[in-house]
């Protein structure tokens, strides 16, 4: 046991932010013990990590990426979702059938969630279950906890990438029962999006879903021509929601990436299923997809996280996003008044407590959540005297960037810069 | 005379890039003398800088922004314009009363330019001519290029920046006899806005104007409450831009922040005159002001710049505004498709030459063009095989930061680090 000292700040309901200053924080192996001003009696020979006058905050929580995309990070952006995913991201991901590339690669990735304080993330790789298996042995390394799917995709997409049904099945239940039992770095059922599924993909997916009590990941109502295609493909369904819901995989332990385009039906299915819809602000200005009705789908009870969705979205840093979120928000407000915007508040929540309720009892300091955290030296940001701490972490969120976190923690653990070789 | 050698990029015209890999500038005192694959002949023996596979681009340009807010960057976010003028940034603007604190200050603002590559900026300071003064010996001293306002304010604000008419008047001349023949640092007129200026301090300033041919700079159309209130205070005036150009302060040298919220008749004013828009999309999207109407205006022949407009703004890297800008043109295009939206070419043409024509041949590495420019060093962002020279460029947008600016160049002269003592 050991307690680290600081000024804390986290968020235990959305809209609230809960400040200790100058307080203890005590971990009890990988989980949090107490919050307070000072250190409790029974707690007075433990030993204290004393980090003065600087911040310390919930690690952030990334719901959505793509590993193979990040060496196109901001190549591209001038295209849209369907010529993009033709002309940059299938071509890109053809190269991940070869081991070494996957290697080198996927090793930048966890560097990049490392510098930026993600401490938690679930990402797609490719359709390559070798290479995908590649990236959660390396990630379980690192010490970043994660859900890794193998993408499955046996229709409407390049040949080079095509799979046959039966096949990627196969592979992606040795997938699971390959890694299952990891410690911190497990699978999650992961359907690329419904274009690229036939019905008999959709079906073996699903009975994955009910056999393993799988998570499940992928894309919906991102785009327009996009919908529309789906209309076209699942003309039996009545919308874009319900292709998923009739294979069973819409679940509380599913996420829906994007949700922009959303008809109301929409929405009351994905809050009655539990279902997170994964809010990636940077991917949907990139590809000028549209903004997603944020506020109206948090009134409605649906659960939200936030995805850098790497490379339609060019930012890793959890900090970005939240801004970035925030001024969609204002831009939908501006011209929906009565919606009201996302509060800064409300986005560190997302990107905490929101984010990392995923992964079980995450993102918050509240005794016996996992402790995940960032410590941050904001002196180089500027300090006025009036600056109280909300401000701080405030302007570190605007202003700041990864030089700005100097400590990352992970289920009680210190990490260190993760290391291949 | 010397020359630099590496991989040269540079808009020419908006929405094309000239690209001379493995090229030569040569520069001869403050300006461009040639761009050319291989050394040309007449110029063998003059000093070549050698900067290998890194790319040599134009200094950027920021038209617009607020010295004496930087350091309220990242605090405010949950307000809009009239408020968060009231609330936050009038109380800070009232502290630059005091020369020590506006000189501790104003040498963050120098440092932050330098450190993100802007070669050329046009600042508003408060009413305090003491301190715009210190602030133009300072920046006189960085190298930095830029146009610096003492602002007028005798309306609608608070008593402790409420100015006296005359007095205002007569320190704006001064401040203008005293700086007119400045090297680098020069003088604009910088009335707030309308609804903080009366008709007599209008009437003054353009007849300053007129008499010093004098640059203006000052907001627009940012705020419907805003434009509202404009409406009430001069109900003779047909629209926002007719208030001042009544008073002529619509003239080719003059700089309109913002213009959102445009009638067709102000947008067919701003071409005619010449005048340049300043887009300042951060700032537009943190205070929930809305979102320029930026292809339309380009469109009809209005000249346009970029501006960080801090701290409405809290980026000062002229990059992750051509990114915003981008963004949230696609946003305007996602509804209103016959617009199209910016380019990346276009946005790196008006954060350069766009805004750069306002200081004269400034942006280009056309001949005869003063040349400022950035040295970008790439080598940590990730290459790929395929990237070409434009991929690059458009990885250290999107990607890349403050540290993979290696070098500044400023009318011909490397500058350094600013010192103040």
């Amino acid at each position: 046991m050991y307690a680290l000292k600081g000024n804390i700040i986290y968020a235990a309901e959305c809209g609230e932010l809960t400040v200790v200053q100058n307080g203890h924080i005590g971990v009890d192996g990988e989980r949090v013990a107490f919050v307070s001003g000072t250190l409790p009696k029974a707690y007075q020979d433990i030993e204290v990590k004393d980090y003065g006058d600087r911040l310390i905050i919930p690690g952030f929580c990334d719901l959505h990426t793509h590993a193979p995309q990040f060496e196109n990070i901001g190549l591209g952006m001038n295209l849209q979702l369907l010529p993009w995913l033709n002309q940059l991201t299938f071509p890109t991901e053809a190269k991940y059938a070869d081991k070494a590339y996957a290697k080198e690669k996927y090793a930048h990735v966890i560097s990049e969630f490392y510098r930026f304080g993600t401490t938690r993330a679930v990402l797609f790789t490719t359709v390559h279950e070798e290479t995908a298996q590649v990236l959660v042995d390396m990630m379980e390394k690192s010490g970043i906890c994660a859900y890794i799917g193998k993408v499955n995709m046996d229709s409407n997409c390049p040949e080079f990438l095509c799979e046959d049904t039966e096949k990627s099945l196969a592979e992606t239940r040795a997938f699971f029962e390959r890694n299952k039992d990891n410690q911190n770095v497990k699978p999650i059922l992961t359907p690329r999006f419904v274009p690229t599924c036939s019905r008999e993909m959709l079906k073996g997916l699903g009975k994955l879903a009910a056999e393993y009590h799988a998570p499940v990941q992928s894309h919906i109502n991102e785009n327009l021509d996009e919908i529309r295609w789906v209309g076209e493909l699942f003309p039996e369904a009545e919308h874009y929601a319900d292709v998923y819901d009739r294979y069973g995989l819409l679940n509380d332990k599913t996420l829906m990436a994007h949700c922009i385009h959303m008809k109301p039906e929409e929405i009351e299915m994905l809050a009655e299923r539990g279902v997170y819809a994964v809010h990636c602000p940077q991917s949907n200005v990139n590809l000028a997809s549209g903004m997603m009705p944020l506020k109206p789908m948090m009134e409605q009870g649906v659960r939200i996280g936030f995805g850098s969705d790497v490379s339609g979205g060019h930012v890793v840093s959890m900090s970005e996003i939240m801004v970035l979120a925030m001024q969609v928000s204002k831009l939908r407000y501006q011209q929906n008044p009565e919606e009201g915007f996302l509060s800064f508040a409300e986005a560190f929540y997302i990107a905490t407590k929101g984010g990392g309720s995923f992964f079980g009892k995450v993102g918050s300091f509240e005794p016996e959540y996992e402790f995940d955290a960032l410590v941050i030296d904001d002196a180089s940001l500027g300090k006025n005297g009036e600056s109280d701490m909300i401000e701080r972490l405030s302007r570190f969120v605007y202003k700041g960037d990864d030089r700005n976190i100097v400590a990352r923690f992970i289920k009680g653990r210190e990490i260190q810069p993760p290391r291949f070789d």
